[in-house]
C-alpha cells in the first residue's frame, strides 16, 4: 500500500514519514500532499499562542486528556520558532512525549525554523493538513507566540486560545502584544498565582475597548494547568466555539483566509526557490552580498539586477 | 533643499517623512532610500529582544540616557509585531515617548505590522538605514522576539541584546525560547525580584552547554531598570562589544550576514508585488482561494496555476 493509502488509513509511521519528507524538502512531499488535499477539512484546527513560561505545553497536553476522555483523537504540533540550540528542546519534548507517546490516539510534532528561507508557516500547514487527512478529530497547534508569523499560523486555526499568566499582567506591553484581536478564547493559566482575577479583569476590559466584533463574543478563563484545574471548562468553551462556527458564516471566511494565507506563502516560496535555481550557481548573489555589505550597491537596486538575470 | 540632502543634514522632520514612505509603500521612498545608501553604515546597530513584560521598554530608554550622557546621538525603533489594536500600543508609546521627545539627539519610531504582506523586516531595515544616514549614533533597535521575523531582526543588529526575567526562569520554555545562540548580552531584568540569579546562572549553563563560539562570549547581566541599576554596566558592556567588533573579522561577516538577508526580504517582497499585479486585477486570486477552500484545488496546485498565468 502506498505511503497516502496508509496516512487515509491513520497510519502513524507514514504520517510521521510525509512530515519528514515536508520538512526537509524532499520532492516527493508535494505529490503525497495535492494526493491527500482532497481528504482534508474534516479536522477541528486549534491553535493555542503565549509568551514562553505560560506554561502553554502543560495545557496543551491537559486538552489533549479531556479530548481522549470524550474519545476524540488528537494530533499535536508544536511550533517552535527558536533555532535549534544544545538540549533544551529536546528535552522538553521528551518530558512531554513520554506522558502521550504510548496512546495511539495522539500524535505528537515538534517543527524548529529552518533557518532564513522560512517555510515554517507552510510546512506547519502541511503537517496540519497531513494530521487532518490521517483522520485526527482535533489538532491542536502550538506555538510560541507573538511574532508575526506565529500570529498568522494561530489566526489559521479555527479556534485560537491566547494564553497569559498573571505575572505578566503587570505590564501594558503584554496586552498591546497580547494578540487581543486573534483570540477567540483567553486564558489566565497559572491562575494560583497573585493577580490573577485582576489581569483576567484586564482582558475583559480590553476586549471590550476593542472594535466590537459580530458573532461569537471571546472568552477570558482561568486555568491551573499543572492541576488539572479549569481545564474542563476551557474544552468545553473550545467545544462550543466549534459548534457556533459549524453554524455561523464564520467558518467559510475562516477557511478562505486560510486558503489565501497559505496560497501566499506557498507563492514565496516557489519565486525565491526559482530566483535561486537561476543564480545561485553562477555566484552573482555572493556577488552583491559583498557589494551591499561594501556600500557600494543598495539593496533595491541588487533586486532589479537579480531580477533581471533571471530573465523576470 | 531636497529630502536626501535635509536627512543627510540630521533633519527630524524630512527623517520622519521619509520613514512613512517607507511604511506606506510610498513609491518615492525606494529612489530616496537608494540614494542614501552610500551614506549608511555608520551607526552601531543594537537589537533589544525578549518577551513582552520583559521590561525591554524600560531598559531601551535608560541606555539612550547612559548614551545620552556620552554625548551620542540615539535613534530608537520599536517594532511592534501585534496588530493594532484598540488604546494599547498607542498609550504606551505615548508615555515612553514623553521622556524623550524633547531631547533632538534622541529620535523615535514605533513600526507595526502591515498585515499579511509582510515586509515589516524589510522597511525595519530601510528605517534603521535613515537614522544611520542621517548621523544617529546608536540605533537601538527593540522587538518583542521570540518570532522568527523578530530574530532575523535582531539577528541583523551588530550588538543583539536578550532579555529575559526571573518568573520566567522556573520554566525550560524560557530557555528554549530564549533566542540563546544570538545573544551578544544576556539580561536578567527585574533582578530585584527572587529568582534573580537562579535565571542567571541558569543562562549561563545553558550558554556553556551549547556549542563554543569562536571570539566574542557573552555575557549575563542583571538590571532593574525602573530603578537605573545595572544600566551603566549594560551600557559599558555593549561599547565593550561594539569595540570588539571594530577589531574583529565577525564585524564584516555580520555585514554580510544582513545584507544577504536584507536582499533575500526584499526579493521575496518585489516578486510578490509582480505576481499580484499580474492577475490581482482577473480575479484569478479570488476564485483559486475559493476552490482551496473548497478542497477542490490544493494550495501547490494552485501556485503552479498563478505561475503559469504569470508567464513564470
Amino acid at each position: 500500500m502506498d505511503l497516502v493509502q496508509r496516512i487515509l488509513a491513520g497510519d502513524g509511521r507514514a504520517v510521521a514519514r510525509l512530515m519528514s519528507w515536508v520538512e526537509n524538502g524532499d520532492p516527493r512531499a508535494v505529490a503525497a500532499v495535492k494526493a491527500l488535499y482532497p481528504h482534508t477539512g474534516r479536522a477541528h484546527v486549534v491553535g493555542i499562542t503565549g509568551p514562553p513560561g505560560s506554561g502553554k505545553s502543560t495545557l496543551v497536553d491537559q486538552i489533549t486528556q479531556e479530548l481522549r476522555r470524550r474519545e476524540k483523537t488528537v494530533g499535536i504540533v508544536a511550533v517552535d520558532p527558536s533555532s535549534p540550540f544544545s538540549g533544551g528542546a529536546i528535552l522538553a519534548d521528551r518530558i512531554r512525549m513520554q506522558g502521550r507517546s504510548l496512546d495511539p490516539g495522539v500524535f505528537i510534532r515538534s517543527m524548529a525554523t529552518r533557518g532564513r528561507l522560512g517555510g515554517l508557516a507552510r510546512a506547519t500547514n502541511d503537517v496540519v493538513d497531513i494530521l487532518d487527512a490521517s483522520g485526527r478529530q482535533y489538532v491542536l497547534l502550538e506555538t510560541v507566540g507573538v511574532g508575526q508569523d506565529e500570529v498568522e499560523i494561530v489566526k489559521a486555526a479555527h479556534t485560537s486560545i491566547v494564553v497569559g499568566v498573571p505575572g505578566l499582567g503587570d505590564d501594558i506591553q503584554t496586552i498591546k502584544a497580547g494578540i487581543m484581536e486573534i483570540g477567540d478564547l483567553f486564558v489566565v493559566n497559572k491562575a494560583d498565582r497573585d493577580g490573577a482575577d485582576r489581569t483576567a479583569t484586564e482582558i475583559e476590559m480590553m476586549l471590550q475597548l476593542g472594535r466590537a466584533r459580530p458573532g461569537w463574543q471571546p472568552q477570558v478563563l482561568k486555568t491551573v494547568a499543572t492541576e488539572g484545574e479549569g481545564v474542563a471548562a476551557l474544552t468545553e468553551a473550545m467545544l462550543k466555539h466549534q459548534a457556533y462556527l459549524e453554524h455561523s458564516q464564520d467558518q467559510g471566511q475562516r477557511g478562505a483566509e486560510r486558503s489565501r494565507w497559505i496560497l501566499h506563502e506557498l507563492l514565496e516560496e516557489r519565486l525565491i526557490a526559482r530566483i535561486f535555481e537561476t543564480v545561485a550557481g553562477n555566484g552573482t548573489m555572493e556577488q552583491l552580498v559583498k557589494r551591499i555589505a561594501a556600500r557600494e550597491l543598495d539593496p533595491h537596486s541588487a533586486v532589479e539586477e537579480l531580477l533581471r538575470q533571471a530573465g523576470l
